[in-house]
């Protein structure tokens, strides 16, 4: 917010998916790609990114935590949302940083809105003040079936507490997000995750590249 | 929730108050007498009271979190109380029990917003969905100047990150206890703190007697 009017601001972009979509795979690759680009890139994810909200990470993760209601699980990631926003995102582009985040408030209206129930209006309060006017300048989301995506996770690790949720809440989330990207229409690129790792990527810069055009035009 | 309709719903009694209020003393004299008027007691606190709100209590007042933004604290302190009121508060009621808390709802209007000015609307609004409509019989605010409060509370330990605000802070803090007392003359009852505390003492247990005579009646 104090950088000098001669530094152009970043650009914000957000990776969205569920299980075993390749964001890992695709955010190795990506923050390669754009570190090419001559900016400087700030790489981070929810929940976490922060101090604060890696300490709200592993609540949120651990598969101890069973009874955690609906409305705690959605009030701890706007916690951690709003902490990254204020700490590190908003000061990285306001810099003229560009931020790589894996996952951000649209991963609530999937997960806690389409996945857990929670009222999209209650989640859009939220976001209004708890991002601070913060949002992506590009999503990509990377889409595929459900029963794809656990098929690839499967065996990878123990899963944690979302993701050990049954199939049907994996269905309400994948809606969900295709629903948001289909209302902004803009802001959203779906990428089809079920293609090579190799096409993902190739499809990401495709995208990502729109952004580097804006500055440079 | 699931209470036989023969079991007179529990009494929710909290306990609010600045530092060095004698809010500690009073808990111990008033649980004592609550539980020889023949009603099962259950005590807890904010943060706190559950696994979750202990964890979120720990984040919330470590000093190294001095970073933590208005925002991140409002949603930690409502994430805490959400678990609490379904948890614990809100079965415990339904199955006749009273709930003894140190700090509730209003803990929020007097710290986050008198304190850190986040705006009344936007705490009436998290309190609306995420207490579930759950709120105190009865309030105990111990009122006491804030020189009166710190001076009794210095040395005491090493200062939370809370209690390590500047005297303004609490001034802020005080003066929004007071305004929602005003306000809620029904609910809330002010005890001079800078009285004994055998008359604190006292003077609570005249007003939650209030609370037993309602019952027997």
């Amino acid at each position: 917010m104090n950088a000098p009017s001669s530094t152009a601001r970043g650009r914000f972009i957000s990776l969205e998916g569920g299980e075993g979509a390749g964001k890992s795979t695709l955010l190795a690759g990506l923050r390669d790609w754009i570190g090419q680009q001559g900016v400087t890139l700030v790489q981070t994810r929810e929940p976490g990114g922060t101090e604060l909200g890696e300490a709200v990470r592993a609540i949120v993760l651990d598969p101890r935590h069973h009874g955690l209601a609906a409305e705690t699980e959605l009030l701890l990631m706007f916690a951690s949302r709003a902490q990254l926003v204020r700490e590190r995102i908003e000061p990285a582009l306001a810099a003229g940083q560009w931020v790589l985040c894996d996952r951000f408030a649209d991963a609530s209206y999937a997960y806690q809105g389409g996945g857990r129930g929670q009222p999209v209006q209650r989640i859009a309060a939220l976001e209004q003040w708890a991002c601070a006017g913060v949002t992506p300048d590009m999503t990509l989301l990377l889409d595929l079936p459900v029963a794809t995506g656990r098929a690839r996770a499967t065996g990878r690790s123990a899963p944690d507490r979302i993701e050990g949720e049954a199939d049907g809440f994996f269905e309400r989330v994948r809606a969900a997000y295709r629903e948001r990207a289909a209302a902004e229409p803009s802001r959203f690129r779906v990428i089809d995750a079920t293609q090579s790792p190799a096409k993902v990527l190739a499809d990401a810069i495709d995208a990502v590249a729109e952004l580097t055009r804006g500055i440079n035009a």
